[in-house]
């Protein structure tokens, strides 16, 4: 049984060390950051559900709360801003053992600290059914310099951090496979590492000229550029990095590189004049395409041309 | 039944109006704000459970939207700051008709209009039961000047604004009473107006130590002020503004106006040689007692002083 809300936040009080801006963090009506002045302030926010986006059978508690902090610092990454201060509003069942709470925590706190980004505020509440988190972080960039999804131009080439498809790969062994598997075989799964020396690079050397984590899948977040900019893509299916996974190593097969979710490597476009390393912070760097003038998305296999359509996850999306 | 996701976020973009320093609101990874250069930034978040805050049967939809919102604009009132970007994450039911989502949003935008609050980003997800929404919102304070809870100092006097308990009071008629309240009869329970011209005011002109909004009870958010400001304090019954409410303006009971929730009132504490005005901005402030150096809370009524116990609600308290 979880202890009252009061003991919680005191409990979590005692383990959050402030990096950074924070004038005040947990323990008023509002944290107080400090910004530098240049700076403008990025902020993302996203919710994690029980039985939707994790399950506590398959996810042990400190994968949860890792997964859960990583969706809100990539989204800071594909900015190419600085993750600064994060924000958590907990739904709980009155039942949930505190053990499986303090797991939570040692997952989001350990990640917090590797990127010194400060737990500085948030909520508690009872939740009648399962587990809610809704993750805020907010980050910093230059003033003007933040890389937006907007601006993809027709003959900018596209490219992806990373391979992908590997924490789609592992979810369809666990919907489909009938078996748990362990988080250390799947890391790209369970440990999914925000890529924010990558697009902090991007951002610095003014790489991209559009840009977005893959949360999503490749062909909705590739979308999602398109919708943005007005620009139409070409992917050119031989050159997704595809992800190895598991002990074996099995290579993921396309439709999941292509459609599966949550990989959080950075999706990006260039000029074409534009040098791109073929790695940066230690993470290869692939071409997989370029970007068109008309608005429509196109799949090259070979000789074939096939229109590309966005299939990753939709809430509430009655067929696909 | 609700739309695809997407279609809900291209609706509600629709909607949305930008005010002030959003650079880029709905529509990227991450919005893009740029602040004042001389203001800290202040950021809160506060939960909305189905049937913990709210229930479907007892709030319109739009009134759950106001008061969802109210919550977070409430708590930057407190620090004396200005409201200034909206963050709202929302599970949703597959379910829930498309109808109650829009007057949510009804309600929201229109609190968020009244307040040049705007709506600058959040999430949508599916929810395997009831609607939960966590809002956040940001809002800035000149450097150094946001009112903490933890200014007061023994010797201080304390103010509220207002009356109180008249949220409290109509709860009380929902739980108990069987049967539903007309919206515009209990203003103070469906419609609460968060007290940012109030606290703007005691921050401009230096008057409180330390403030708190009155969102879990008087007892309970005076004991909040105690704690971080290592004080105690004595409050006199008889001088505890108890609101009036209902057609009839029943007075409510001081057990109510002590330890109910969600007036959203402020509560501060001023040095006694500070001059209070006896209304600000068309709010009346009350004077109900004085900050003493025990770390003890006391209510005197007549010649008796009773302990002061906070009573409020604490989400997981096993009993109080």
């Amino acid at each position: 049984m979880l202890l009252a809300e009061r003991q919680i936040i005191a409990r979590i009080r005692k383990q959050v060390r402030p990096f950074g801006p924070i004038v005040a963090g947990i323990g008023d009506d509002t944290a107080i950051l400090r910004f530098p002045s240049n700076d403008e302030i990025l902020v993302t926010t996203d919710l994690c559900v029980e039985d939707v986006h994790f399950r506590r059978q398959w996810h042990p508690a400190h994968v949860v709360g890792h997964r859960c902090l990583a969706r809100g610092i990539s989204d800071i990454a594909a900015m190419g801003g600085t993750p600064i201060a994060a924000f958590l509003s907990l739904a709980l069942p009155a039942k949930l053992p505190q053990k499986w709470l303090d797991g939570f925590f040692e997952g989001f706190l350990a990640l917090a600290k590797q990127f010194r980004v400060t737990l500085a505020g948030g909520d508690i509440a009872e939740s009648p059914s399962g587990v809610t988190a809704d993750i805020v972080v907010l980050g910093t960039a230059p003033k003007g310099t933040a890389i937006r999804r907007s601006g993809a131009r027709p003959g900018d080439f596209v490219y992806v951090t990373g391979q992908i498809g590997g924490a789609g790969g592992a979810l369809k062994m666990l919907l489909f496979g009938g078996k748990k598997l362990k988080a250390k075989d799947y890391p790209r799964h369970f440990y999914p590492a925000p890529r924010v020396a990558v697009g902090q690079h991007l951002r610095a050397k003014k790489i991209a000229s559009a840009m977005i984590d893959l949360s999503d899948g490749l062909s909705t977040d590739l979308a999602h550029i398109c919708e943005e900019s007005a620009v139409g893509a070409e992917v050119m299916a031989s050159a997704i990095p595809r992800a190895r996974i598991g002990p074996g190593g099995r290579l993921v097969d396309l439709e999941t590189a292509l459609n599966a979710g949550e990989d959080y490597e950075l999706l990006f476009t260039a000029p074409p004049r534009r040098k791109v390393p073929k790695s940066i912070a230690g993470v290869a760097v692939t071409l997989i395409g370029k970007i068109t003038r008309g608005r429509k998305m196109v799949l090259i296999e070979g000789s074939k041309r096939i229109p590309l359509k966005s299939a990753g996850w939709q809430h509430f999306q009655k067929s696909k």
